[in-house]
């Protein structure tokens, strides 16, 4: 493996060369301009994986952007490593706030910008790129590899379960890898074990049939804006816990040593509330902040709306008031369940004086990766050897529902090993990927796939 | 006094021509492209006084448009009556609800239509021809009477105050009687005795910079729009009471008869819920609907906005949360200790995790006849004389500061009585006067010249 190693290292520069010729492609999927762009990047793609050893690639369409297959058996009854990742990429607005063009990529303190380069092109690259280097150096791969690599991330993944559900047997392996996240700090390579799932709910209250003198009528009807106020205070105690019956009850609590360990992460608290603005941190008691984040589930009204919100006054009793609620659940909390209880709850708090409407919007499973999994400490190992420092394992307060459906669908742990930064400005201006990010990337790659080969391998 | 009552029952179809030719004038104040027909009808309005015998009648320009003041003095030693009204209206609009033309007036099934009928030309009207009934039939009036007739009333009487103020000599006069509200019905002449005030602020809770993902923070700061919604459900108690301390403090409470009085009118609530379009009516526990709206403050949620309220899903953490909140309030409460009692409890709900902004908006003191005085007894009796049956004592849910003004300012009661009904239609399509309001209003007005003059001649 040390040939291997050595000639990533040695590649870095060629291979960032490589990358930004990709980078250039404005697969922008969100922007139906950019549509021919979008095909052309994932044209580039099925070339660079022909090129970096992997011959049986190939475009895959979908009614939407086109997605990327790609295949290389190891040796007989070795494990397959499914690796996900896309290729398209945000907006690049406000143009005027990049310090070099997006699409002209350029590497400046040992970090290279541009749209993509770690959302995600740069992070699929170091997929390809430790094969290549295997391939190289030591003629066979040790296990089998797969790829599938969408062009709708940036869109939702519209079309990426119908995807994998199509192709399942296509799909077939013993473990998703994901680099599309993240790192805790650069001293810090990170398995990220626990993604927060969503489940999203609208409250309509609705009182007169249209809003009233506040005068003439105000304390005879009731005011659904008043009725909403008490509902949705009604959603969290003193504590700052969700009063919705049964909301915890399928709640993987953290273990002893998961707290202690997320606690004694190298977490700069201050500067994190620096990012947020706000004048201090709180939530449910009993927690630190990266607990309540990453491991708690929360309630949080996403927007309300009632009456007049001109300027100045107007005095009227509202005919409506609506609120946006949405949960970030844990694992083993469902989606389907806990908008049952919401809704339940929303209208138990309802008085009759009102009428109440309830909208389901989209929800998203949580994920909680099976950390006793031998592809986990396979990862730990890899990334060690990687980045020549121990890593830590981290969760995200997020929800990426596609790692719930690989799971799922495909009936096997994912791995999400991202080697970003915390300061890499996915979606705003400036993107860009640490060199020695990448270069530790790409080697933890390679290095897993001869972890899990040999602690997987039959 | 009857010679008058014939004279005043033999011209009311003269009359109402008279009052039509005023109608038609589009004397919308809101408007400036009718900015010349309010003028127009003050001028009308100044020929229609002095027609009327009331010959020292002229306009008083202010910065906005034109008031009308008139005066024909009594008997040395009578006593004043003010009346106050305006010429101004509301806009038409939507004019393909209207039956007629609004500024076409026609009487059918024995209601005048038009815009301003009843809002307030044809009740300034009754006013007007009640003097010219007494001066045509005993050649002098019982005691003096005075007129402050505005154009501004529907843009808020903006300079109205000023007007009184600077005109307080002038306008010096032992009561002012309003006709610019509604009978509890056609068979209950009403005197309007009390009024509601109002106290208006804005709430605005501050947390994060900007929007926050609510996965990747949520759980770590606090929801701007969960606080706001905890700090309005902290404004009233379980049996509808407001909780902010020393809200009820100054509050006249309602005698045992007055109670009991208001109880008894010939209330439809069926009707009235109906009108409202809410499923039931509710309010303070202990009290009526028509003492709620009438004799009790309230506090109430006008317009409140947050986040996202767009189609769909939007998962953030919003900066801001924003109420618009406003109390209707009774005698004796002042709007400015209201208002300084309500920020100072919205304060101490507001944990130290946001920040919070109290706006205050313009406020309006409550008013409560003294209905001791002399006046509202020759108020009762001029009504019974008028409609020929037994007046009620009603009040008014809402807020009209200029009679708070003229209590204040003059020194003396406010006799409120109007003619219109409560299916007017003011400030909507199809505003009406029933025809036998207008003449038993005249009559009322006459009745109560020489009723006050008995009671408080000197």
């Amino acid at each position: 493996m040390q040939d291997v190693l050595k000639h990533i290292d040695d590649n870095v520069d060629s291979r960032l060369e490589e990358l930004i010729e990709w980078v250039r492609i404005p697969s922008v999927s969100t922007d139906p301009l950019h549509k021919d762009d979008v095909r052309t990047a994932a044209e580039h793609l099925v070339r660079d994986l022909k090129t970096s050893g992997i011959t049986k690639s190939s475009i895959v369409e979908t009614d939407g952007h086109p997605a990327v297959f790609g295949e290389m058996k190891g040796p007989k009854g070795s494990p397959t490593v499914l690796f996900y990742g896309h290729y398209d990429v945000q907006p690049a607005d406000p143009l005027n706030e990049w310090d070099s063009p997006p699409f002209e990529p350029e590497i400046r303190d040992g970090k290279l910008y541009g749209r993509g380069v770690a959302d995600d092109k740069g992070q699929v690259h170091t997929h390809l790129k430790a094969v290549e280097s295997i391939l190289k150096t030591a003629a066979e791969l040790p296990l089998t590899v797969k790829f599938i690599i969408e062009g709708e991330e940036e869109t939702g993944s519209t079309h990426l379960e119908e995807l994998i559900l199509t192709n399942k047997e296509r799909l077939a392996c013993d473990v998703v890898v994901i680099s599309d996240s993240p790192m805790f700090s650069e001293e810090s390579p990170s398995i990220c074990v626990g993604l927060r799932g969503l489940a999203y709910g609208e409250v309509i209250v609705r009182g007169p049939k249209q809003d009233l003198h506040s005068g003439a009528f105000g304390g005879g009807v009731a005011n659904p804006a008043n009725v909403l106020s008490k509902i949705l205070a009604g959603l969290h105690d003193d504590r700052g816990m969700v009063t919705v019956p049964g909301f915890y009850d399928d709640v993987v609590a953290l273990t002893e040593a998961q707290g202690t360990a997320i606690r004694s992460l190298p977490f700069d608290e201050e500067k994190w509330l620096e990012l947020t603005g706000s004048p201090s941190t709180t939530g449910e008691e009993g927690y630190s902040t990266l607990e309540r984040i990453w491991a708690r589930p929360t309630l949080d009204i996403n927007g309300m709306k009632s009456g007049y919100t001109g300027e100045g006054a107007k005095t009227i009793i509202p005919a409506v008031a609506k609120a946006k609620l949405s949960a970030r659940l844990v694992a083993n909390q469902d989606p389907d369940v806990i908008i049952d209880l919401l809704e339940k709850h929303v209208r138990a708090l309802a008085p009759p004086t009102v009428e109440v409407d309830f909208i389901r919007h989209h929800g998203g499973k949580p994920y909680l990766g099976p950390t006793d999994h031998p592809a986990f400490e396979a990862a730990r190992r890899a990334l060690k050897v990687g980045f020549e420092c121990d890593p830590v394992e981290i969760r995200e307060g997020g929800t990426i529902p596609v790692v719930s459906t690989f799971s799922e669908v495909l009936g096997v742990p994912c791995i999400l090993m991202g080697f970003g930064l915390p300061d890499q400005n996915i979606h705003g201006p400036n993107e860009n990927l640490r060199v020695n990010c990448y270069r530790g990337g790409t080697r933890s790659i390679a290095a897993f796939l001869y972890q899990l080969a040999e602690t997987m391998g039959r």
